[in-house]
């Protein structure tokens, strides 16, 4: 296919209805990283002359009370999430991980901390419940007419919200905590698809199998004790008892994915499931000064970029330390966002900062390796950019997300319990720096994920704004969600076809029986 | 969301990598009707700078010797599907239709006509024989350095002749006969997915459910019986055992579906899916002068036009009479695209036609009402231009097609068996005519279809050049395909599970009876 190289480029025009009036958008978000992803999203509705109203609680972490662009109404309440429940989960987290057996770590984020879990859904709960009380501002929002809801349903609030105000739905989502989105919307055989949590990829060995289907029931327990004992006493309430909550969640017109077929496994899909991954994703802007002239001190070694995300304040010292003489002994610069003291053993090579544009450094041609703790936003860039991973997961679903790319031959991971140990750190870098193929299968993953005829942000917005053109996409909308499952699993319809091929063999049973006596007795009185 | 109007349009400018060289593609096609959709398709493949070459028979009904702008290559066979042979088996299933209990008709096309389906696919067998022992052809067709091999595998022939060339593949396609081609790719659950005729929608009651259930065991045997029959042995002997032909099948690329979900009902699919439903409408040019002038004549009337497609040749003469005479007793012009001697009942207000251009006539802003047997092609472009549709179906999917415009209102459907009772067709007619709600439900659709980013054409377009530019699609196919059935369904690993179970609670009932009988016997000694 040599002979196929684009020579040139054609432009393919499509008309995509502006609203010049611009829609009316109804924003229910989730808090913390995935608010940046919403952030996102919501500049771009704004650019083309949308009108957004966000609803944030008063305790709120990363949504601030006053934006340029968008309108927000607080609700006042307890508070939701904030950065000390996330740091001391984290904490307790590494502790059991270091001391833990592989095989454990997975039961103990699904069963350890699913105490956290309901805490944190409680307090939405509180907050959902606080707004829906406030009947001033249910008026207002009912008197707003808005054109839809757009929500991260990890947090059920804007699902209650748009039934209430009986509003088209759209999802910016991955996670229905605690599942991911497709094990929600799309058949999915627990044979191939792997668990969050379960570090299986789509080719599991039996145990493996095994371990998934444990994984799976224990997170179909979590779902029904989360709905159960939060989100269906809300529609109770506000709603009235005939409104089943995970049908309501099961019913939003358009669910705009934060992943596509580049980043996750092939697996079952819906009609009005949207893949957007990497929508957060650009083209990289020059570096600031400083940084353009440490990047290019590094001559021909190049670059490695170290970032833990946003939530993760600061690893155990002993861990820094290893980091930090593994980074002193290459022949690379480093540029490591760090929080915190200064590392003993950090070598001249390396910069540590606060905070780098992370993106435009990772377009850079300089960048070499990124060392990443497998969020979803990073992993996404690093594809983007195709730049090479050796990956730190800490929780969630970093090491999942970081698998991804390893069972591509594009990064390779280190688990908490193993990277002090016997420089693990230092083979890792050293091996993705040296082995060309890191390199090669990253790219090839760049060239795929950039080869799709709508960048994904441009496909997100046009099927929000198909939401508003037609009210809805009900034709999107599969039969399955309102079915029984004894329905939907054809459990009825195998029962009773059983019944009858039982009854007609019984049937012939007998006249056969008959026959036989009828035979024998002409015999016995023939003889 | 009238707020929401458009009232201007944006350009959108997106860059599809141009092929300068063109790509090289194999086409292996099925005949007759489905020719002529592979037909559009590869014109616009042509058209974008593509090389074309064709596998045809010798004997071929459709597909011609000679065509400016695409290679054949012509295989010596004997005959592979013809006129006659669909002509008898079409007379023979109105026959049936006609006097038929309607809950038997069904089982009727499963069962009655099933020789005539392996008749067929032993004809294409001896084809695909005839070319792959033609060693020259194949050393021919391996020197030619193809990109991909684009087939319509309702034939399996293309299958067979990429995986003999080791060649990507990228499936045209509604059918893998007998099978709707969903259910070979994606899960399927029979419980509100409806079987090609059943006669039943995506809303089923319970009864409906268990046909649904039948006929779907009898595809399931059907499709059984056709690939060890036909295939498998061509496989076997030209491929060698180890490969099976079903999973050659389901190793395609891409699949280009001749469908989407305005026109089918939303159910579950795969990343490799690639929906094109409707790729062959195009806004309609003006009409012939004879024909513009005969649309005007009707006044504010207007006109209806009918045709029952490619395949039929003629109705019964009972029928057809039944049919001008409704049509004689309505104000509206008639545009009849009918074969045979002139029906006694002929009104002056119906201009019986040879051909007539389809879509145009559609397109026009005269014509009321289609009259139509439910071919895919048909429908897709009655949907395209909203124009509502009376259906006369025939036989395959012709009812299931049209069922898809009823529940949403947009059609009326007559059988076979009632069209000549009780003035059926003229009240059908009448009905259409003069209820809003169909016109304004097929503008609904109309609009739904229209309003995508890309056009259905571009869009397949665009996935197959994917395909060439990175040598196949591999990251889109999942590992189902690779699964033995007891294992993609969790078979193994409950069956395991329930041991283990079973083996602790098998444990602790011992460990309660030796409990039990310890503290019974203390109790005795102490007594």
């Amino acid at each position: 296919m040599m002979r196929l190289t684009c020579c040139c480029s054609a432009l393919l025009l499509i008309l995509i209805p502006t609203a010049c009036q611009g829609g009316n958008i109804l924003v229910f978000p989730t808090e913390g990283s995935h608010w940046i992803n919403m952030d996102i999203l919501l500049a771009a509705l704004h650019s083309r002359g949308h009108n957004i109203s966000i609803v944030r609680s008063n305790t709120s972490w990363y949504i601030k009370e006053n934006y340029p662009n968008y309108k927000t109404i607080t609700v006042q309440t307890e508070k939701t999430l904030d950065q000390e429940f996330i740091t001391k989960a984290v904490h307790e987290l590494i502790e059991f991980e270091r001391g833990a057996v592989p095989l454990t770590s997975f039961l103990y984020m699904a069963v350890g901390m699913f105490d956290k879990f309901i805490e944190a859904h409680s307090s939405v709960g509180k907050f959902v419940s606080a707004m829906l009380d406030d009947k001033e501002l249910m008026r207002d929002l009912k008197d707003s007419k808005f054109d839809l809801v757009l929500t991260d349903p990890c947090w059920g609030g804007g699902v209650i919200l748009a039934k209430y105000l009986n509003l088209p739905l759209v999802y910016n989502v991955r996670w229905l905590i605690p599942e991911e989105a497709h094990f929600a919307i799309a058949p999915s055989p627990i044979s191939y698809i792997p668990i969050t949590g379960s570090g299986n990829s789509d080719k599991m060995s039996f145990l493996q199998r095994v371990k998934n289907m444990i994984l799976h029931l224990v997170t179909q327990t979590q779902k029904s004790l989360l709905v159960t004992q939060v989100y269906q006493k809300i529609c109770d309430k506000y709603l009235g008892p005939e409104n089943d909550f995970y049908q309501l969640v099961l019913d939003a017109d358009i669910w705009l994915m934060r992943v596509d077929f580049v980043f996750d496994y092939p697996r079952p899909t819906m009609p009005n499931a949207v893949y957007m991954g990497g929508f957060q994703c650009k083209p990289a802007k020059p570096l600031p000064q400083h940084l353009e002239e440490f990047v290019q001190s590094s001559a021909e070694h190049g670059v490695i970029i170290m970032s833990l995300g946003t939530f993760i304040g600061e690893l155990p010292v002993d861990i820094v330390n290893e980091i930090a003489a593994a980074f002193a002994k290459l022949p690379q610069k480093v540029i490591w966002r760090y929080k915190g003291d200064k590392p003993a053993a950090l070598g001249n090579n390396t910069l540590l900062i606060d905070w780098m544009p992370q993106n435009d450094l990772l377009g850079h041609s300089k960048i070499k390796l990124f060392v990443a703790h497998g969020g979803t936003n990073g992993v996404q860039e690093a594809i983007y950019h195709g730049v090479p991973v050796v990956g730190l997961p800490v929780f969630f679903d970093q090491y999942d997300n970081l698998l991804r790319l390893q069972v591509r031959g594009a990064a390779k991971i280190l688990t908490l319990a193993t990277v002090d140990k016997e420089d693990n750190f230092l083979k890792a870098l050293q091996e993705v720096l040296t082995e060309p193929s890191y390199r090669t299968n990253m790219q090839r993953l760049s060239r795929l994920h950039r080869d799709q005829p709508l960048t994904p942000l441009d496909n997100a917005l046009f099927w929000i704004e198909f939401v508003m053109r037609h009210k809805g996409a009900p034709h999107l909308k599969s039969e399955s969600y309102r079915m029984p499952w004894y329905s939907y699993h054809s459990v009825d319809v195998v029962l009773f076809l059983t019944g009858v091929v039982l009854f007609l063999l019984f049937i012939i049973f007998i006249f056969i029986r008959c026959l036989c006596t009828a035979l024998c007795k002409r015999k016995v009185k023939n003889d």
